[in-house]
């Protein structure tokens, strides 16, 4: 079955508390350049060119973050930017996108705060996943899961749909770490990535069937909405009104359609400085410096400057950041805690 | 027996290495408030009031610290700054002190680099050391032994003389860890802290009989000089060519009259980062901050910054410290590296 283009739907913001002091409420973690040499939205733009079969993306993001989206966009890339009046979660962003593409239209969902080392392997994912949208099944990345994570929602596998993916058996939420490493130890269990791959007319009945007042204030926000050359504003006293629910909670969780393909792509969310260390390419001694840093008898030890040189001795696992006026020294354990820290809470 | 105001001689100088970055060769150690509110240099001139028996210091120091110095002389003490025109280290520094004072002044000769938390014992200390000086001992400090130092030349105490000291039995070198722990077990042994209680005329005898070379030529940089103000700048010509030694090397352990009082007085030289965080007050976590900090489960941490925010979690035994451009992370145990660093090495 041949497919037309997939619509890139790339989902952009985020709080800037957990890679905090590099990341900030005011330049959240798409826009910096934590692994390789672009951002994490650039490259998210970047697995979904055009040579690959893909559209040119809607962006959606907060009015916040407008700057920095367009700074970064490619030059002849084309594509749209929702410019969100408020912050709504999932459901809402997602319903925006939809509402601006034509019902056929299969759109891939995909969070910009993610690295993805395989480019490639996302790709024939992402082929799957539309050849099954198009089949009017709402389609989840299910991760392979690589560690007993306990951040992370997992998605166990149900029946094969036709060699393209699964029927999903159930969403479960954060475990706890026994239920983690028991899916682990399973194998039928992913990580709910948070990419999904929908046919736009399939995705608005589900969302119309679960939550209709969602969809009903998103159709009024756009069609109340306002062109901008390439920015889409919706009508902000529309928007505003919408619930505030993941696209999870209000449409995956409740329908009969979750389908999932399999993604085995050296994913990671990047979600604290730890997550970023194993992340990135590491010399021999297992440290990652981005900036001047000297180092003497370290290991395991991220080095992330603005400016400044770190000179570091006898250190191992552990992360420090400086940018601006604020300098992070943690162990890697520690990293966990950062958003806690009065520096990331009071910005 | 009563003597006549000690004339304090302040040893100022260094190379800005071992307490880099906080510590450059452009300001170095003396010139720091490292520990308390004032700097060394402050500290060590307050150690010796006219209260307590002291005359106006004779402060020996280069060119390039002689700002930092005059920066830092509180109003209305008096005194003198010999300016020296080279580093010839200290057999010549109180060389030229000596020669600036009358015969009979007993001087003390004070590092302005060093830490001393109980400034009574100290005092108690300089008077019987003057006094065996006024005697014509040559009179070392003994610093009392409490760790296993091999950083340090040891004192042996040999025979009591009269109540005050004792003369040296034995000057050691900087003994290895095995014989470091012997001098400590024996408790014979003290600590040379490189303070001395000298008569003029003695010191300058001893120095003419064991060193001639440095005597003459340091006189005739002295009688080449001038005064301008409070500061004398001896000949550089005719100072330029004295032989660089230490005063132990060039005269305490040739001269017959070397003596010592024994002192324990919270004496630490601060040789490091680790060193500066035993000698400073610390909190409940064994941690001491200086400058903006947030911690979250750390202990034994040492921060101090000269602006930016340092944000810590879960550290022990660790020293950060922010200066200009600056950040050093070091595990109490790589303090004694930092002078090997690059930005340490390379000002």
């Amino acid at each position: 079955m041949s497919i037309s283009a997939i619509h890139p739907v790339i989902l952009c913001g985020g709080s800037g508390t957990r890679l905090w002091p590099r990341s900030r409420v005011s330049k959240p973690k798409p826009f910096l350049p934590l692994v390789g040499d672009g951002t994490l939205f650039e490259a998210t733009l970047g697995r979904c060119p055009p040579s690959a079969g893909f559209a040119g993306p809607i962006v959606v993001t907060g009015a916040v973050h407008l700057a920095h989206v367009e700074a970064q966009w490619p030059a002849g890339v084309g594509g749209e930017v929702i410019v969100e009046p408020a912050a709504r979660n999932t459901a809402a962003a997602i319903a925006l996108a939809a509402l601006r593409l034509p019902e056929d239209a299969v759109m891939l969902v995909c969070p910009s705060d993610h690295h993805i080392a395989d480019s490639d392997a996302f790709q024939t994912a992402a082929r799957a996943a539309a050849q099954l949208a198009a089949q009017d099944w709402l389609v989840s990345f299910g991760i392979e899961a690589t560690s007993p994570e306990t951040g992370f929602g997992y998605l166990q596998r149900g029946e094969a749909i036709g060699g393209l993916g699964f029927k999903v058996a159930r969403f479960v939420e954060k475990p706890d770490l026994d239920r983690a490493k028991a899916f682990l130890a399973d194998g039928g269990y992913a990580w709910n990535g948070g990419i999904f791959a929908f046919r736009v007319g399939t995705f608005l009945a589900e969302l119309t069937a679960h939550r209709p007042a969602i969809a009903a204030q998103a159709r009024l926000a756009v069609e109340r909405g306002r062109a901008e050359g390439m920015r889409f504003h919706p009508d902000a006293a529309a928007f505003a009104a919408i619930d505030s629910e993941s696209v999870d909670y209000a449409v995956m969780e409740n329908t009969a359609k979750a389908a999932m393909v399999q993604a085995a792509m050296g994913w990671s969310d990047i979600g604290n400085w730890d997550a970023l260390l194993t992340a990135r390419p590491r010399d021999g001694s297992g440290n990652s410096l981005s900036g001047r840093a000297d180092l003497i008898d370290c290991c395991n030890v991220l080095v992330e400057s603005d400016g400044p040189r770190v000179s570091a001795i006898g250190l191992e696992d552990v992360v420090i950041v400086v940018d601006g006026d604020d300098v992070l020294v943690t162990t890697r354990a520690g990293a966990q805690l950062v958003g806690k820290l009065p520096g990331a809470v009071n910005q």
